[in-house]
């Protein structure tokens, strides 16, 4: 399995300390080092803005199986080409996991074709709620994980029905948020994750090191799927009948 | 449209004073006038555990288009007969409305199938999202309602997974809730909806009222729904052609 | 309710006699008048892609309730910066109804995130059935259609997983399809819905007059729908508390 | 991980030739050989219905991750107690895949809480649609497969909104039908699987074996999932955050 990390990596490069002081090597190493924990099967590269191209040339995407997008506010920057190119990716089959603030990323709503508008706090208190414990992404995960302080984001958030909700977020300032949803686009399947504002340690929470990883193994295209193009043999039921009894 | 609100009346019955200082005519008929101030076409009945057959006899469920039910303490004080009777009507186009402690009744568990597990919590504020607001049940309903002191109830809450969750809470004693939640089976329509412990005052809270006034349209039959029985005419695909040639 | 019914009326404009056959004045007026049916509360009109603004300038976009959108040839002349507007649209509560090769509208494929995609078979008979029969859109809907001679759309469909999948038709060339589906985007409601070939009878079919019937009462908006903008009240738990007892 | 295939073994019982012809060593071998595919961590033993307490004595059930239900004619032998079992050992996490006539069998009913029913026509040809590519129990399927003669199974078939339709057939008789369905009920995930009648060659096909091996491991539960039973700690928001400080 090949996994991509990207990340805008701007509070990292603007050498902002509060975000330096939590992730040293920039957010998207600190994704890295999560992924990597999976095993020796997963190739893990990571991705950064500020890279020619991005870092998603052609040749990178085409080595991608699960892409992680970690973004925050530098989303017009990423140009309308390599976003389109991303969206056929996904429906080919490529995973993707959106951490955090990529609920505003061109990204998320250009795939889902919603706003991704949500209610914003600072500074609070955030534990999270399993729902939907058969759900692959949640295996190993107890009941409910103590989060601690995370940005807040907060109920209506303008997204489709997912096809499953599997963390309810509670914030002790008074707002609930559906924290971890999947859906599936194409052959592409999709997770968005709320845990991982920059001056926080969610990332360093086992818990959702667990989730990112299941996260992982769950996008992770299964097969190489494409249409197969041709249209289906027409046959008669009296020639379909013929056929099975010769088989039997 | 045809409305029946059964109620185990325990509490009041034996005259509890803090429940009939909420409710001084019995919680079904607080619920009753909810129902009808949803207007002339729609007549209410109440039912009660006490009563002979709880009230429930062939003739009222034969005139009943949605059912609406309260209990808490006396479950077991149902017969079987009586649940696999009202478990059919549903199917066969009935409207459910699960109030409350409901979750634990043996209609909601043989009907959905699962255990209505949750966790507990006593004397906690309650705050309640609109996550679904297309839904029919939503309409005039806010982003959020404040309701004040409600018993909490909490997740993991053993459902199936609903065709739609239209409510979230918050309690502020640290946990979040699926408190509006709706599945249909067979040709019948079920809501199951958390507020409502006898001691507190979410019945005379207007959203509450409409959300339950919603409930009662969305949930009553629009039709009268059997299977048709008769096997599908078998034509082949030539004679088929025939009789879309002389259509035309 | 106002319902604007958009046509791209090119087979109609070319004079191809076996379109103005069943659709002397064109597709558009024949849905207009199975939409007049719904009663006097209702008020249609129709748009093209001949008229100036295709017909659907801001103002007539304000005062629509309902789009419905038939379209099969002439997607790519439909400008994006309209595409884009009535996708704003939609999240904000109008009702969207694609019909037919609708599937492959810039409309579509932006507002679901998809390709649309299908596999295609000419000539074939269609027999629908109806596997949600409590859905709003399904009401006065028998167990099963005979629609005839249509133009056959098969699986694979790469549609998102619907709200609701209401239809699934037979076709007896061999091929199955998703042909009534649902879904939500932000507070809008989305209906596609497979029947209506140009030189087919379908919208003569009663029942399917009466599902886009239904559709159009489905999809429309039942408020005025925005995001409240304000953040919750943060209080603590101590103040709410105070709140709820002087409330009682 | 351990899987029991129980089979009501009726016409292997009864010595039916054109059974026998097809399941020499019984529908329950046939089925157990298919299993065993799957590799050297499987093991898979068998139960019918004449052995003593039908062959699932508690041990057996404690030591099944996944059980495979096969039944036609016998539904009403199997014992309510029975049944009771089993649905709770699925509502605590053991995976079931119904195959086939299980749609009228008791667990089915219980279970999921509806009838089951559908409609009956015999002696049809059967081609199978994939509709969720991405599923787990799809990986390895293409797009759709040829079952050739099988007992047909028609809409409007009577189950709760499944979590996912992943198989849709078309018969050639004028039907479909949803054909492989997934639920979840509590911490068990349950697979409906339409193939199968007794004297067709389904279970010879290449791809329905497939399905059923990527069943038994999408079903098989991913942990010890148990109620973690202790109600939350229930911390002031003052507490969160004096606890927080100190972690950082």
């Amino acid at each position: 399995m090949n996994v991509t990390v990207w990340n805008e990596n701007v509070a990292e490069t603007n050498q902002v300390k509060e975000v330096l002081d939590v992730h040293p090597n920039g957010i998207h190493n600190t994704v890295r080092e999560i992924v990597e924990e999976l095993g020796e099967d997963v190739h893990v590269t990571t991705a950064t803005l500020q890279e020619e191209n991005l870092g998603l040339t052609d040749e990178v995407l085409d080595h991608t199986d699960v892409l992680i997008w970690w973004a925050h506010c530098a989303h017009d920057q990423v140009p309308d080409e390599l976003v389109a190119k991303i969206h056929q990716r996904v429906l080919s089959g490529m995973g993707l996991i959106l951490l955090h603030s990529a609920h505003y990323s061109k990204l998320l709503k250009q795939i889902l074709g919603t706003s991704g508008d949500l209610y914003w706090r600072d500074e609070t208190y955030e534990r999270m709620f399993c729902v939907n414990p058969t759900h692959p992404i949640a295996e190993g995960i107890p009941e409910c994980i103590e989060l601690g302080t995370e940005e807040c984001y907060a109920e209506f958030f303008d997204i489709p029905k997912p096809d499953d909700v599997i963390f309810i977020s509670w914030f002790d300032i008074g707002e609930v948020f559906r924290s971890g949803c999947t859906w599936t686009r194409g052959f592409g399947k999709i997770f968005y994750f709320q845990p991982g504002h920059e001056t926080n340690h969610s990332y360093q929470n086992p818990y959702v090191r667990k989730i990112i990883q299941n996260a992982c193994r769950w996008a992770c295209p299964t097969a190489h799927k494409i249409r197969e193009g041709a249209p289906h043999i027409d046959v008669t039921r009296e020639e379909q009948r013929a056929q099975q009894a010769e088989k039997e």
